[in-house]
């Protein structure tokens, strides 16, 4: 089974890589653009076949090692 | 209109993030890991609200500045 995981920074917390972003795409010519946020995905292939356990392993995951739940959110998604 | 951008690498591309989130996990003993990838997920708030523009403009981005496409693959998705 596969899991995939997004790893945002929460909304209120400074996102310089998103910024770079905007920043660039404005110095590139795209007008129109009213925000850039960037976070992680991770996908992650698991041994496990049930579903719910599988999204409980991976929600352990983010909580212990794949997000700082202090300033990033995570969803998780099995795929 | 917002827009998500999914870059992840190439398979065949060697992955070290994901390779060191793997080697992180297993040390936290979750078994049963069998891949991890790592990318990157941007999401661009847009003034356009014409789908099909919003979409070809976030195409001609990643080709232009998010994702370098000898290595990395990517997708756009609009939400």
């Amino acid at each position: 089974m596969k899991a995939r995981v997004h790893v945002m920074l929460k909304t209120g917390v400074l996102d310089p890589q998103g910024e770079a972003v905007r920043h660039a795409l404005g110095q590139l010519g795209f007008d129109g653009v009213e925000g850039v946020r960037q976070g992680k995905v991770i996908e992650i292939d698991l041994a496990e076949s049930d579903a719910g356990a599988a999204r409980e392993t991976v929600t352990r995951m983010c909580e212990t090692l794949l997000a700082n739940t202090v300033i990033e959110s995570y969803s998780v998604e099995l795929v």
